[in-house]
């Protein structure tokens, strides 16, 4: 879409044109893979090649100096971190990539340049082509993601669907991301593991597709960190939950781990974890960790049999 | 995703939660209809039913101050044409609406309620159910749309594959959007017809619809201006044009017509006019009205014979 005329909008010595501005960052996103017979950037919409099975569809929006502090990280990493937690979302239907679009707003004189790199790194990482995107001007630095999957042989896994009786895992040990911040804002530097962890997070995808293989019932990714995810997906299910056992990562404390957030981990909850471990084993993936049992009481919400209370990263709106 | 510990992020009094506001949104946008047996809000991601042919995905970003005018409009207006100049891109490319995904930021405190009604009501409007979505705190009230629609029986209708000698039609009179604009600066009222053109775009769905069952070659919508988005067309096509009349709508301006923008009016062309005419009456739709002729030669750009300068409205990046 266009604009109205605004003041600070029209084509000026300073600023770039928006024709101009799309056809270098058609040429950095075009980096990463994109299948042959498929029509991109450049046109009204970005056509698809048709696919047998579900169809999975979400979109996430990160703002600069709220999702990623400019303070200690880059708008290379903020491009990169936009776009491998909205594929994350793919990895929690247990969906493969299929392609991505992303709107971008920014302030004139904003290094686009460098957020696409970053970008074109997570989507040539994950697999998820960038096929289309749109750019305006705005106070805010902006990337809105949406990510399409497919789930071509079963059902998408839900977040609804857990009953009481099944046995819940992690892919790994949590609060990684959250100790990463904490290390970077007391200076440690951007080769720092758990640093890596909070700016280059890696979407589970391999490890959603073997769960869904597994046929989990019910799968979410860890974004807001397991004290508020795992009741959220309770709510959903209508079952309660008794854990016994919380991984933290080496570097995390457990609060991190519980309501650090950003780990991008996957919940799962199945009902046979034999054929889950045993899948994760075959495909040499990492092992997915027992950490409790979902139940028929949907008040009980415990951690070694003392509540775990709600808590962890929510906008206030 | 989620945010990284902000300042102003954690739930206060002032503030709502997020899952809180996720939900009231929820109620407003379910209004549109959505088809049985999809998954929507709620889950990691939406879910589509499968379909047959080509998918097409289209994102565009608009931002309050910059797409729409806080002094003259509404955020109710606001949330419709998001949405609607959206969805035109799906008309654009002659395709069916399945769905939409809409990523929020917003400052503590706005009326996100009229913005959703606004949403609902486009999407109610267009039959494209909102299946998805993400808050976020900013400074900027942003809206970014992302649209997937059908094309069941035929390929998607693209820019760029005007040939030479075809026949270039509009859909309708041009300038009705720039002239509602002036209009409403000037004083009117929104019950103005140009005033509705304005802030309550209909995207040409149906005839996008017809133009892609009578095999155009090429198909674009209007969203910047004939005298910019004509040109650009003819770009990717590698075309020359020759038009000898444009037909501007009543109460607006020649100037207007060629490069006010927001017209969501279709461009069309194609080798075959007469089956375009017949099938449009057939379907008791508004006849494309003829405005020139494809060239061989790429530098040929006229309008009755001088040439017609690219302008229109680009964002300064």
């Amino acid at each position: 879409m266009t604009a109205i005329p605004p003041t600070d909008g029209l084509p000026g010595e300073s600023g770039q044109r928006e024709d101009d501005v799309l056809k270098a960052i058609s040429r950095i996103v075009s980096a990463s893979h994109i299948p042959a017979g498929e029509v991109h950037i450049g046109d009204d919409a970005a056509v698809l090649e048709p696919t047998v099975g579900s169809t999975v569809i979400s979109t996430d929006v990160s703002v600069w100096g709220i999702h990623l502090d400019p303070e200690f990280f880059s708008l290379h990493d903020f491009g990169y971190k936009a776009v491998a937690t909205a594929v994350s979302d793919l990895a929690a239907m247990g969906a493969r990539p299929e392609a991505c679009v992303i709107a971008v707003t920014a302030p004139k004189g904003t290094d686009l340049i460098s957020i696409h790199e970053g970008i074109a790194e997570a989507a040539l990482m994950t697999s998820c082509p960038v096929v289309g995107g749109d750019l305006s001007t705005g106070r805010d630095i902006s990337l809105a993601v949406t990510v399409v999957g497919q789930c071509p042989d079963s059902k998408p896994i839900l977040r609804s669907n857990a009953k009481p009786g099944e046995f819940i895992f992690v892919t790994a040990p949590l609060g990684r991301a959250a100790a990463g911040l904490r290390l970077r804002r007391a200076g440690a530097g951007m080769e720092n593991e758990l640093v890596l962890a909070q700016c280059r997070p890696y979407p589970r995808l391999r490890e959603g597709m073997t769960a869904r293989d597994a046929n989990v019932s019910a799968m979410m990714d860890l974004s807001d960190g397991l004290a508020l995810d795992l009741n959220r997906m309770a709510d959903l299910s209508g079952v309660g939950f008794e854990l016994d056992y919380i991984p933290v990562a080496e570097g995390a404390t457990l609060e991190e781990a519980l309501s650090g957030g950003e780990d991008y981990e996957l919940l799962i909850v199945t009902p046979d974890p034999e054929t889950l471990l045993h899948l994760s084993k075959d495909r040499s993936q990492m092992q997915p960790i027992l950490i409790g049992r979902t139940v028929v009481n949907q008040s009980i919400r415990n951690l070694e049999g003392r509540p775990l209370t709600r808590r962890g990263w929510q906008h206030s709106l």
